[in-house]
């Protein structure tokens, strides 16, 4: 079963319950309306053997990894941190320097990113080979009263990638999976200067078109990428920057002017564009590469079990 | 290493926070002032071989339990339940019947509770010998601008327990540990009748006299407990229900008159006194037994690695 057809299976259920509830599951964090003001929430999880492998991965970086992940929905949202939440499962031969450890890089990471570990709880696995998991759930709230969701991308919008995609997993397990930033200022940034133009955004996690379809799905449109706009990492072809996964650069659409880089250079690139879609068999994302046209919504990394 | 050291580690390196954080992490829930309005979130584990056992606890009462501990620190500050999200990692063959069935008992839970599952996040473990584990967080608001701490309890102070102690886990491995109501409404009905006569609560779920020291130790006085006034489930000695944790009752301190139920017919129990404390090398926490006296520190339930 996939990860994707069980979340949907949850949020489909929960929809009755969107009285309170601004944003329902489904986007990059949920928003909460409490006393009339927003809250938004989301939960990310590293697994050891999944997420990050032990054996060669620095603890720090596991830990900070554990962050980024959960503070990269509050990039996609383009809100504004408030705090964080650390649950950790622990085999129980791990020893308290290491744990100690993994949880001060939680808890700088956190800090780094003006979301202060406010909670956590920590549990042993009766077996030393269950492997350590961690999860981490963020609080943000609006900027401006405002949060980006994936609906609402318009016909005729152009779209955009920050960064470059592709350099994420290493051979040797390192890579910019470990160490990207969370673009959470550039998200603000993005959003301050776009005001309504910015209609919809995604933090790149899954792969470029399965990430461009769930825009696609939530705001019921057609996104076309040309592959020959495509930015790459050093030495990665546009495929497997497509392919790739845990970039964690931001995705977007929106009218009018964009800027070319945001604070610290980072560029900024027209990949495509919105199309309408025309009825359910149609794909949400398509890759134009010379004359081939590739369905892409399933490109890009899978939690498959 | 044992969890409370771990988990003071954190909280210590974290006090430099406090700046925005209202009550910072070592209660049963941290409190953030957001944007002048306060804001509860807590975390609680739920694993399978520790927690629950999936051999024989039905999928229902393992999802059900992994929302009703987190619910009960939203019992221990008496406040307002405004919503949840779980993170849950499955072995690979867990099967889309078994998760569905977890999810919908995690849902529904919530939802009983009016605590709506508003995110949540689904990974894989590698290995089919992996345990599942399930995090989830909660968060809430204070009512009438209230929750209830560990510190507050104040010398003279009468110290009570909700409920009875000591069924909590059956050697099939059932009990009222897969089955507990978390005390939300209870506790928000003590703190409405007791007003400021309510000093400290916490709910018990490390036993006894592991939690009546959390609250001794955050109010820096020493609680007396008499033995032969602890309400134990049938067929358990006062022993076995001091030692027993996982209760999820409320044990508080308050001056004044202490309704002897609460809806429902909850008993309420006065079980001991707030005294002064001399100095650190004395025992938190007593339990007087005939002429007997048994410090009671450590009586409890400790997840050790």
């Amino acid at each position: 079963m996939r990860e994707f057809e069980l979340l949907r299976y949850i949020y489909d259920a929960n929809a009755a319950l969107a009285g309170e509830i601004a944003i329902p599951p489904g986007d990059d964090m949920a928003m909460i309306r409490l006393a009339g003001r927003d809250l938004l929430a989301a939960v990310d999880q590293v697994i050891d053997g999944r997420h990050v492998r032990l054996e060669t991965t620095p603890l720090a970086l596991a830990g900070r990894k554990a962050v980024t992940r959960s503070l990269s929905d509050i990039a996609a949202m383009a809100v504004r941190p408030v705090g964080a939440l650390a649950a950790v499962v622990l085999p129980p031969d791990f020893g308290a320097e290491r744990a100690e450890a993994l949880f001060d890089a939680i808890r700088a990471t956190a800090a780094d990113y003006d979301c202060p570990l406010v909670g956590g709880d920590i549990a042993f696995h009766g077996d030393a080979s269950h492997p350590l998991t961690c999860s981490v759930t963020v609080f943000a709230e609006p900027v401006n009263g405002r949060a980006i969701t994936r609906a609402g991308a318009e016909v005729d919008d152009v779209v955009y990638v920050t960064g470059a995609l592709g350099g994420s997993v290493l051979e040797d397990g390192g890579g910019k999976h470990l160490t990207f930033e969370p673009r959470i200022a550039e998200a603000i940034q993005l959003a301050a200067a776009l005001g309504p133009n910015l209609h919809a955004m995604i933090d790149l996690s899954d792969g470029l078109g399965r990430d461009a379809s769930h825009i696609a799905e939530a705001s019921n449109v057609q996104i076309v990428i040309d592959a020959a706009q495509i930015p790459c990492s050093a030495g990665v072809d546009w495929r497997v920057a497509a392919e790739g996964g845990e970039d964690y650069e931001l995705l977007f659409a929106a009218a009018g002017d964009v800027p070319a880089s945001l604070t610290g250079g980072l560029p900024v690139t027209a990949i495509g564009r919105v199309s309408p879609r025309r009825g359910e068999g149609e794909p949400a994302v398509v890759i134009r590469h010379g004359d081939e046209t590739i369905t892409a919504d399933e490109l890009g990394w899978q939690h498959e079990s």
